[in-house]
């Protein structure tokens, strides 16, 4: 995976479009803002948007496209939303029914696209404190976990928060809290540590969505919202159609992480 | 306007349905939030809702309504929007026509309501900081000036920036903008300090909105993104009618200023 870390986000989507990648992105483009993906009809949107406002740890909007547009235009202007993401996830009436790389011949006029800030983007400032990141050193996807948490309904959107997991000492676990408040943009602070079953997580070995990681001795884990919320809302939700992308296979963006930081 | 700092919000909002109170608000029920009011009908929510995520410094969302609701459950669930704010103003085809204490009869099935963030918020810290706020101290309203920094577009709204200002001098501009950045879900850091001409406002004595306050001898404007943003794009976008706050009006909710700091 090193060989991206360092590519510009237009090569990387480049790349993508055209088939040569199709996996998960974490640690692809360093400094550059990941997104994930949320497609609805326009009989959707303003409820959906209405989810994304009242639950902004779970759903941080990084763009919203204008009716029909497939350009994500505030966060990269060149760049095409059916095309440029590994993978994507089909579900009808809130059934998980297809994974494709493109969505070209999935696109209805009255579409709208919702990008969403991704934990990706405060993992650069976690490693550069020298906070291990497991998924990263363990080469595979974040694990992920439906909780008992409810999010805040909004119109026919109502379903459990969805929490990524990396595992850390209990000091790095501080530091951790210090460095991802300030990017209340992509999730900000942590919303739980220590035991899963408070949080209504059964299984630590068993995530729900990407992989199990190691937990080391000594070592507690922290938990984020996670921009996968929104797939666990549309099973339970059941709009007509909605398209995401796959699990940790994101959309790479042209904003800097950078500028999502307020401090 | 002392006794009313001490005074919970929701018998303040019982003094302001009731008529007992039909001006500006700050200062009162210190510590808790104030909010902006902006009500269109379902036609335009969509595209204020995203027009409100693309300008998050002018239009930081505190609630949004369901449509037709006019209670504000996320920051007040016992308040009628209709009745609790002190002033409201209509605008019809952006244009003002009139300004109301109660607005039950202009409500219609299919409005929504939008709270957004007010820099009063912020005002509380600063006073604990031992800045002075200039239009505390005069006991007016702050000064709201249109500007030439224009918003993000989304779908029919678009409009200038408009900004609230706060005299002070340098060294608590730089401490005013450590505490501001620490809330950026109420306008978060200055968008400018100095030379108001390189923002395009003309006289600073004369305010567009609000009333002018005066700028002692070493002192320098600061600037604030402001919620009275959306009155300047009712005014350039012309939806068939929007309903807003008189300036300074504000709605006073049950959220506590603290719970929109980040840090």
């Amino acid at each position: 995976m090193n060989i991206y870390e360092t590519m510009a986000p237009t090569d990387l989507r480049k790349l993508i479009s055209s088939g040569q990648i199709s996996g998960p992105t974490a640690g692809m483009a360093k400094g550059y803002t990941q997104a994930n993906l949320a497609i609805l009809k326009r009989e959707y949107a303003f409820d959906f948007l209405l989810f994304c406002q009242r639950n902004p740890k779970s759903c941080p909007l990084v763009d919203v496209s204008e009716v029909g547009s497939y350009i994500p235009t505030t966060i990269a202007k060149d760049a095409d939303i059916r095309t440029d993401i590994p993978k994507y996830r089909i579900y009808r009436d809130g059934v998980f029914t297809e994974e494709v790389t493109d969505i070209t011949e999935y696109w209805e006029e009255d579409m709208v696209a919702f990008l969403i800030g991704c934990s990706f983007t405060f993992e650069t400032p976690l490693l550069e404190a020298g906070i291990p990141i497991r998924h990263i050193e363990e080469n595979c996807n974040v694990p992920m976990y439906k909780t008992n948490i409810p999010c805040v309904k909004a119109g026919v959107f109502e379903g459990p928060t969805v929490v990524s997991m990396r595992p850390m000492s209990s000091k790095d676990a501080i530091r951790a809290t210090q460095i991802t408040s300030r990017f209340p943009g992509v999730h900000g602070a942590p919303i739980h540590f220590g035991d899963p079953s408070l949080i209504g997580i059964q299984d630590i070995a068993k995530p729900d969505f990407g992989d199990a990681v190691t937990i080391k001795e000594g070592e507690i884990p922290v938990f984020w919202a996670c921009g996968v919320t929104p797939q666990a809302v549309a099973m339970q939700s059941k709009p007509s159609i909605m398209i995401t992308h796959a699990p940790g296979c994101m959309f790479i963006s042209d904003l800097k992480d950078e500028k999502l930081s307020v401090l």
